[in-house]
């Protein structure tokens, strides 16, 4: 864009035209590969015209593209289409438009389609189906049957919307016993567009469930989310083999997920430990032994988020500070002091932090460990 | 977005779920009025899926109320329609949808299509339609004489544009001086989207056409444009008695416009004269005598817009500054120096600028004087 | 900054030099004034070279002039004084030398100090004094005595700092009720630097001192605050008759200040309500009475604060939105619905909101009433 | 900043004060290694309250580290001390100050002083100086011979700047001949502050010497460069083993430096090849043999600058882009079509691109290959 205006003014000063640029433009969310897998950057839920959103299919792979996802499901209402008298419905139909963009982007398009009932059992989306059109039937148990049977990976959507729960807390009913009973229920939304749901995070948790975040989106997502700003739509991180269908529904399968919704991940310790881990870096001074017999840390942060550390227990040996932010890809630096002149024995030792912003339970940062050598200098 | 962060991080970290604000924002775009006119901002060129544009028409409606916009035509095309096959094609019906949003945000919906012809005669947009479907004709005179025939303003879409014109330079064809001849066009586009064509902004000038700025969107404005940033679509600025389609149409037959691309005003002195005028106000420190006669000025300018000044003639009695920028919704400060110690007779000095982007003509920025009082100190 | 670019580009490109704009920059604050006053931007309390600061006097004034503040304080430490080896320690000199730029930028300079003693009764700051160096004394009552003589507004400075208050909360000590009794303390900063202190806001309430709000600063404000992307320094809005030291100061003694730090005011109800009155403007659309006989409201905010809205009391004729966030200078967009068909008999209703972020104690918003007019439409 | 924000917030709604997070952050200058070498982003030229810059030394470390750079020289005037008066004048004085952060911060300080005469010769800067005090002499040859006599690397400070040369042209005196021939001039100044002097280019390629790009900063560099917004000040890259001052030394005399200003490089080819193909990592997509025979190209570029490309020679077998703009941080796509259906035989093509904003002369861009696989696809 600036360069553009810069050729604008050329133009107004010059008199010349200059030739268009013929590209688009792609901001990669940083977020580390874990041990064993690429991390995938997925949205399992939005609308296109063919159900209630407002945009051509194609755009969504082109927003998922530039936003730097790597993967995204079409899920457009089964039951709801406001659009009908002017588009003629096809529920195949938005995933081949999108899908036509899949190659030229690089962006892994999943066909699903939303089950939209009322509450229980509310909405429920089936992905990686090959014909959403056997979704279409009277009885809400047929519909989750008939992606069942397609080999579905079925979640169930934003359970603590307002629009179905006046109170905006999420309900389990017997009607999701029987569908998890059943083998049809794999998933639930952890977050959807901008809400979290603590006891879905529990039920997940307790039930062995796949954690999604998704934004359900209907506009186009710069609408709703100020992506130039750096905000950015919520994302399911999926600890993948490779960006291909295949490996991604296997990934969902076997609830290798993490929520990235705002500034927080939310997910397993198994996957939120190695990202933390490979996004920083450490490097340490020497103590100075003169005076405040201070040493300085400076830790680099690779990742696009912040991570917020509180210190866990005090040390016998160093005050260190009880919090600290470590800045999406950035530096920082704070120091360690020493508390007593003749303590550098030991070589290392290793201080205690939760990260706040990784939760592993509804009330639970992560917790980890920074290591500091703090050997006597000579 | 800010505050629902905060939201989500206060769930977070105490579990409760806020209630969600049902709110929308504008920003208004800061160009003052001009005396005996509001100076309303406009786009009149833009698709929607039922053409070959990308979103559903009630987004063109809810983005111009956004980004500020008084009012919008829909222009979609008439004879490309590469969604047919999924939408059921009524040259009115993106119109009426759009339209419907129209009360809620108070933005004036006007019915237009676009005459998508080969070169000569090209593009050419009829608005204030009462049935565009009559615009669907066989001859390419025909649809111009149809707009024409209800009333409609017309206007030359992208001239230059290098789909029809390889070297980006416009053309003016034999068919153009019989559509004029005939009465049948009122305008042409000085710019459209990010392009500007110096040869058509003098046309203007010359056979006394409406000067039109336009975005020709097809996908959402916040694709194209950098919105949250700051970047604005192209706006053609109307000088009417009210925000009302007959107060528009009045103007635009008037040629009442100015155009509004990047950071360039470009039209006719007597509008751009006023809005410079009413943007600034001016005030002044009195000379300090002492030491280098410095007087010091201080410029607020209210609108959006950065005005660009070069100094037209050095002045015998004081020295000033060869440029200025007057940052939009800033306030400058600058030095004026006596260049000799005797010189505060006169009460007022006059300054001669050029606004480089306030554009009177393709090569000349608009002149402007700024006023001092050197009145000796006592 | 952003043309200074496109000159190098265009050097770059063309080989020529272009002529350097000697220019500075104010973004103004934009705080209305309230009937009878005008609102001053003020920050009482910072540091230089001259004590321990970092930056040269002058800094002070074009920073605060950039930044839209109309008055400052140079408050530099009387017993604290690192530099002493490399500055000629001069008590009067960082005033004189920062109000050497006062009339160029049109800021009010105010000379003070910082009596800098252990706490009780720790910091204290005594602003308008004729010198400063009187307050260089063994006991700290005779210092404060001595700022009294010289008709000094004094107020303690950051009562909860951790430096001097291990747990962050402040203390009022017997050493504090004999400096008020003597009528030696003024005011109280509420805010300084990132600190709230909701005790101290109590205290002024309690004892009817002025609330101060103040940065404190001692590096360059833009290293300390991201002032190029919307970050502010905390200021005291000073509600004064013009900006002169004579008039700043009767309004300081007078009380007449409310606290603005980062989203915040802090005050008393008769300075908040004004400000928040004359910030904000309301237009209405008729009522649909079709459908859900829905209503749509436009609010402009024209201050830079963000109001954050909670709804008090729910309605029996009409559904409004809990939460409204009135962003500062935006429009937002909200609707109301009737609750039944038949009740328009009255034409205006009052709805009764709480503003969060507008403190009239430590835990309590300022109430405000939205008038709607919901008159049957015709 | 963003998350103190949120932690008042939370005083103010909870009545409780967090810890005060004690870190300082560091944003990187992106710019890769070369093969051999480390990339250090040095800025060799500023000033501090003890000549005429405003800003005590300490604050030029801390600057430093802010903003990414590795190295700096505190080069204070020897000849103009405007704060004599205030300010005990010890010629090595402020490079101590500024040294005592550089262990904490890591950034490499370096004794420096500029001596500052008219115009011939103007203003030379002596680095890696031992006794700055050395330098003070009647004669300005006495001066650079001591600087010489030091051990010092040498370099002539903004030729073109307007308060020596009226318009703005760089000009060589007989006294600089004097200077390079008794070997006491290594390096120039090609950019000082925000003038770049093409006539300075080509005298460094003429007479092979150090091509220098330093701030000359006086203000704190976040008044002068919106470094919250992604501007900088200009910085000489040095190719060095690394951050020490040997090795930075013995770079500088080495010529190993490149110019690094606003969104360009200047400099030999040698280095800024290098820097460009380290910079970017390309990813093709197959060929698509239906329809446009068309092929999509994605290109990362893991610096910040942004590359101009453009086209040098069209070429006979596909159709490419006239122009590509690598933005920095970001992933560009593109796409090339093939012109003739049957013309895939060979494996690669080779694209002759230049990049106009990497000069390696006045007029020059750095010329690039892309290579692309245009294989028939099976």
């Amino acid at each position: 864009m600036r360069k553009q205006i810069q050729l604008l003014f050329l133009i107004l000063i010059f008199g010349t035209i200059p030739f268009q640029a013929q590209t688009e433009v792609r901001t990669d969310i940083n977020i580390p590969d874990i041990p064993g897998y690429k991390t995938l950057k997925c949205d399992f839920h939005m609308h296109t015209v063919f159900s209630d959103g407002n945009v051509w299919p194609t755009i969504r792979t082109i927003e998922a593209w530039r936003e730097g996802l790597d993967a995204i499901a079409i899920t457009d209402h089964i039951e709801y289409l406001p659009h009908k008298k002017d588009i003629n419905i096809d529920f195949n139909r938005s995933y081949e438009i999108a899908n036509s963009e899949s190659e030229k982007h690089q962006v892994t398009v999943i066909k699903g389609g939303e089950i939209t009932r009322r509450m229980p059992p509310g909405h429920l989306n089936g992905i990686f189906l090959n014909d959403v059109s056997k979704l279409k039937t009277e009885k809400w148990e047929d519909a989750v049957k008939a992606a069942y049977d397609q080999g579905a990976f079925i979640f169930w959507n934003h359970p603590g919307w307002k629009g179905q729960q006046k109170d905006g807390v999420s309900k389990w009913y017997d009607e999701h016993s029987m569908i998890l009973e059943n083998g049809w229920l794999h998933g639930i939304e952890v977050v959807n567009e901008r809400e979290y749901y603590p006891e879905v995070h529990q039920w997940c948790l307790d039930r062995n469930l796949t954690m999604m975040s998704n934004s359900d989106i209907h506009d186009p997502t710069n609408m709703f989310y100020e992506i130039h700003k750096g905000d950015h739509r919520p994302v399911t991180l999926v600890f993948a083999m490779d960006n291909t269908e295949t490996s991604i529904k296997e990934a969902l399968f076997d609830r290798r997920t993490v929520v990235y919704a705002e500034d927080f991940l939310v997910g397993r310790e198994m996957f939120l430990k190695p990202i933390f881990e490979k996004s920083i870096k450490i490097s340490e001074t020497e103590f100075e032994l003169t005076g405040n017999s201070t040493k300085h840390i400076q830790i680099k942060n690779c990742s696009d988020i912040d991570y917020k550390l509180v210190l866990e227990d005090t040390n016998e040996f160093v005050s260190v500070p009880e919090e600290i932010i470590l800045y999406g890809n950035k530096i920082v630096l704070f120091w360690i002091k020493a508390k007593k002149d003749d303590i550098f024995e030991s070589q290392k030792i290793k201080i205690n932090y939760k990260v706040e912003n990784l939760k592993v339970k509804p009330n639970e940062g992560l917790p980890v460990i920074l290591e500091f050598d703090i050997t006597k200098k000579k």
